[in-house]
């Protein structure tokens, strides 16, 4: 179905839920072509029978990751776990193939801080100046020429989206924000857990990663550039029994005298060009982006309280993950950025 | 995004969920624009105030259905309740206009069973000989010329296919077929109702319609016409706490010697060629299909009883509904069967 | 079951979930004897033929609400909607039977409030002296005498129950709290409506009566009540896929240098001697306590931030409905305070 | 709260789901002390800390296995796995301690039956013999003098009691039976696997163990000596995406001439002393049983098919588990055969 001139995607690690996620969307894209999907303990067998839903659409079967070198690619998106990404990148050769990695670990500026929150040492430092936060809303110009993109995590993608421009037009205080966000089981990856078994999650609710969950660093390092202050916010997960969807509820204090309006405007004005935020009337539930690129944006203003009021949902596995990678890639490649990405939502 | 030749499409009674199905697989379809919407209760609004996902996919306004009269359209998709479908039908120009009806009414050659368990009267007899069951794999060659297309029930699509090639090769006995059917929540349509409240669906499960659902005679009724011999089977929906997808579990009497070679041999020559029917190698879930328009089926034989098993599941919004629909209008104008719908299921 | 001096309960407005829920709690009671459940539109019907968990557990039909005239009995239980409930306990003689009124009728102190959040006057504003707020761990000693009491909802119980102590320790300020509340899908009630039609919610998730919910106004005036001063803060729901329960996520600024030991300290003497809050140690989940009348609070300090954070969970129909009523029932009759309410939780 | 005269009981094997449900059912028995739980992985650990909701309600430490021969107790009930039960009771003196066993070690007659069906040897064969199976219902004499009993399997209580009266009335043909039985994933037990994993489940439905389930030999051999017929039937169960409760849709030819009142007089002929068994007249959801020691049995006849329809519902962990075990316990004991069972089911 791909053109001649296709780019040749190679995914690496492509036996999570990202994987997958970018083996659907790149399986419909019309200008690649998928030529590689590795798994180190999945070697030999057939993508499709891991998944089944991709029977009849992909007969890839699963390579050993050395056989990536053999493998003439354009791109590379990493699936891989956090450690195991910086490894991979540390012994690739950026100048030949460029990389969207979709893991964490070139997504934070410092080393120290990479360590701090994620208890190891980053173990290729010297690449982290040159790796490219993949968001392109906020960084379009400087993700068309990465070598190394850092595809953004699916709940900082959520955060920065709704708070950046409302802290860069000066609308809300950088201080005290508040993060109450609920995301879905697969936020939480393709391997069971006692904390993903059926009977856990379903009918129950529960925060987790209480003050310390690593997206937390990530959120304040790319609002404080924006804010120009130093932004350190509470940020807060729970995990939502449904398969998909990230709903972020952002508290803020209003700067006085501002409306709704004011923040409308100022969303408006950052997105209005964009093709996957769209700002919304009504508090949008997880069913307007399930399955799409989209991020659905909801601002107000509580006048009893002063305080700004912001709902976000995404799609943890599309705009927050797979599908931001493709859209950073249609980018790198001068694609138009909304190929592969069109489809519209899957609701109920 | 729809070229100039487009087909024009307008949808009739819009706001349901097959509506909603509809405008989300056409608003992606190559060669369709969406030319019309209509709905009597919501006449006015925004189609993607009611189904928020659209938001920034159709600005489309819905139209009261009077409206139609001084619209161009190349092909009407009915998705309006039994009864209401076929008065619509009654008064509509065939020639005009061809229809594609996603209702009941005109799925029966009988006015006499319709009245029997629909407990009303036909009250367009007259054109049930001229409407042609649109289900492609086994009725290609008439659809190509239908101008009215009875769009087949979602149970029905997931029964016949399954069993149609069976009885036609002579490997399964016609008498004692019992269908244990399975449903999700969107089966019972948009409007709520205390069957559909969440409480009273979420975690339980139950089977309803007993001995007397509507789908039962339009499964006999095309096995009938496949087999020679009469059928008569056993029908039994149940409610399960999904939005989307049937399974179907089929028990039938294997004819003596019978093997599960030749069960998946006589489903293989069935089907080899169709896109959208998959013979796979384990029990399928609901999650092979979910969103797409997939049946896959499954097929064995238990050598303790003598009885072959058949599984089948498909997403009783997509091939179940809007998207048969859809395949069927490929075929009517000529499009590759596939185009709108070739997108892979969403799972998970 | 009940013995010879059994409690005589009578229940109006029994066919929602609280009704229902409080058929559940006395029919296991050994102190009581449901006298008369009755209903307006269900008159004469079986009441488990409605509920047919109950087959065979209560015989009992529905009685119109005419009948409660003839019907002796030592208490009753209003589970009405509001406004409804207010016209009732208005013609209803208190000194010959008191009301435990499961609606938001007698909540509030004052008219005015009630009626800029409720939208309605108040039409019996003469007896909202003499209403006594029903949260036994707070109030217990007024709840022994009074005549009427308003049983408190569902969130405010949660939320109270976790900020009072703290508010009157002097550990948090004031000022500034948020709860980013989420309730299960029978918060909403036994009618079916679109908001909550199965596929609406199931794998959705969104907030809802976003800065005008009224259960704000009660929780102020309780929290204002402890702490002294004027407590005005943010409440969000949301409305989440599951059956019961309630997990409240709350925020408040701590005094400086207050620790988590103190925290829990003040939660730990208020609760000590109760026996339907517990103080967990870990983030607690709805599984905690579904189907159980208790309420599981958690507290910690976030040491980057200098916020307390508090995570309550409840099941909304039992401790945030109809298990505090019977347990507010026991204090007025004398009875053990833990009995017909000492079953454990049902997990999964 | 137990009496000084209580039954001491210990759980072996008690952090799967049917310890804690044993927990759950005997912290409130009116008759019972829980002496021990053990576990060998969790030894030392509290009980509550596995399973938060029993905080407070039972400060039980998890022993090691060995403590047992130390431990004073009147009845043990095991919940190990099977082969693992076998051993146990290998080296145990049953002339000590009575055994409920809630594996399957000790419910076949014949070991050449177990080997065929779980594969593996069974290593205690001498005890077979004096095993009774433990459903009161039909067996209710041998197990007040048992000093073994076999707590039956989840779906054959569920099709042995709808089965077994109308086979032994010779009301349906013996041959054909088919049981379609659909569960909730508890009965998958509490260790994480990739087939119980949220995303997997949720949205999702599938059979599984097809021609193989190991139930499959029980229900027969149970219902063989009812019937007096040889019964080999079709038993296909499906993984249903809820956390509690097995229904099963039963198919089976009625005899010339049989009405559904025939059938319903059998059913209630059988059960209308039973506190557990109870006929209903509409098909019953999970709902009508969750959490409650309950099984719902709805039978009728199709006239065009000359077929018998049974529907069942129990709550797996309860009656299909340890309910059971409890109300066998109560019958071993002389104690009301409803003590610590008679609390409602909890729905929604």
């Amino acid at each position: 179905m791909s053109s001649p001139s296709a780019v040749r995607a190679a995914i690496v690690g492509g036996t999570g839920y990202t994987g997958a996620e970018l083996v659907r969307l790149l399986s419909g894209h019309p200008q690649v072509a998928i030529a590689m999907i590795t798994s180190e303990s999945n070697a030999g067998q057939p993508f499709a029978q891991l998944y089944p839903q991709f029977s009849g659409i992909t007969d890839l079967e699963l390579a050993p990751q050395a056989a990536l070198a053999e493998q003439e690619a354009d791109v590379i998106f990493l699936a891989l776990p956090h450690q195991v990404s910086m490894e991979f990148v540390a012994g690739h050769d950026l100048n030949k193939t460029p990389v969207i990695d979709l893991s964490a670990d070139f997504r934070l500026n410092s080393a120290a801080v990479y360590e701090e929150w994620y208890g190891v040492a980053h173990s290729c430092p010297r690449l982290l100046p040159a790796a490219v936060y993949g968001l392109p809303e906020l960084n379009r110009e400087q993700i068309r020429t990465a070598r190394l993109v850092a595809n953004p995590g699916c709940y900082p993608t959520c955060a920065i989206l709704s708070l950046a421009p409302l802290l860069k037009a000066g609308l809300i205080e950088p201080d005290g924000i508040v993060i109450d966000a609920k995301s879905g089981v697969t936020g939480a990856g393709h391997r069971p857990r006692a904390s993903t078994h059926y009977p856990t999650v379903n009918e129950g609710f529960a925060a987790y990663g209480l003050k310390r969950h690593r997206h937390t660093p990530e959120i304040e390092q790319v609002l404080t550039s924006f804010s120009g202050a130093d932004i350190r916010l509470q940020f807060t997960p729970h995990l939502l029994p449904v398969n998909r969807g990230i709903l972020s509820t952002i508290y803020a204090a209003a700067r006085p005298g501002v409306t709704e309006s004011e923040l409308v405007a100022a969303l408006a004005a950052a997105y209005q060009e964009e093709p996957f935020v769209r700002l919304v009337s009504e508090p949008p539930s997880l069913d307007n982006v399930r399955g799409s690129n989209y991020c659905d944006i909801y601002a107000t203003v509580d006048e009893r309280t002063d305080r700004a009021l912001l709902i976000a949902v995404l799609d943890n596995l599309v705009k927050g993950a797979a599908g931001q990678a493709v859209q950073n890639m249609n980018v790198m490649f001068g694609l138009d950025e909304s190929l592969g990405l069109a489809t519209a939502p899957l609701s109920p």
